[in-house]
């Protein structure tokens, strides 16, 4: 998990519990994986597309998965979910929306945004590890990632 | 699974040991959904825009999934998925392609038509089965899907 290697998960999560539990759901899926936070959504489009704080950070490729809440400070998740689709050199990257909201609204629109993959964050703090680890195991195990570069 | 319920599974299959194989999948994960299967692109398309053989199928929910094979007789993989996102009935549908195929440019084509994952058929029986079981999982327990009518 050094600096240096490629970030492979980038989680974009800015509710400091549910982020302590999707990162307990990748530990203990023993995904150790190198993993990026981004705590908002410009952080996010910043980290993605190197700008900002983020502008010195190397070319690489992207990651094998983002995962996005879709309620975030800033830019809020469907505006991230919309640059990332919007982009060339994003456009493909495999996005799972992490959400509470169950509003029939934000489902529907982060489909016609291409989302690949929407969650309803379980209550509990169980079921919301496991969630994370079936996610971790389903997109880094078994789903073939578009080849992209950053 | 009585043929009046909605179809939540639509498999696209050409290759019967495959096809065996899938079946088994979901059985064994006691997917006991109400599964259609299309033979080439064009049954399927026939099933999803109700043409042709299926021109009097009643009007219902689309799949919570479709699997679908990439190289099939007819209408190849990659046109039935063009054809799907090219319809606003059932463009936001989840479309999981499972192939045989490593090419780049079949992968790479994938995401840019908007497939929602794509998965390697492993060779082996075991681990074919078990991929088809942990797809069923994720996407018929965990993934929310857009409520789309067909």
């Amino acid at each position: 998990m050094s600096d240096s290697s490629p970030v492979e998960i980038l989680i974009v999560e800015d509710n400091p519990y549910d982020l302590e539990m999707t990162l307990r759901g990748f530990t203990s899926a023993r995904m150790l994986n190198h993993i990026h936070v981004a705590r908002d959504g410009e952080e996010a489009l910043d980290f993605l597309f190197r700008r900002g704080s983020q502008a010195t950070r190397p070319a690489g490729p992207l990651p094998r998965l983002i995962l996005l809440d879709l309620k975030l400070p800033k830019v809020d998740g469907l505006e991230v979910l919309a640059a990332i689709r919007g982009h060339d050199s994003t456009r493909t990257v495999p996005v799972v929306m992490m959400t509470s909201s169950q509003e029939q609204s934000d489902l529907v629109r982060s489909y016609e945004l291409g989302v690949n993959s929407y969650i309803v964050k379980p209550v509990q703090f169980e079921g919301f590890v496991r969630a994370v680890q079936e996610i971790g195991m389903y997109w880094m195990l078994l789903n073939q990632p578009p080849a992209v570069a950053g």
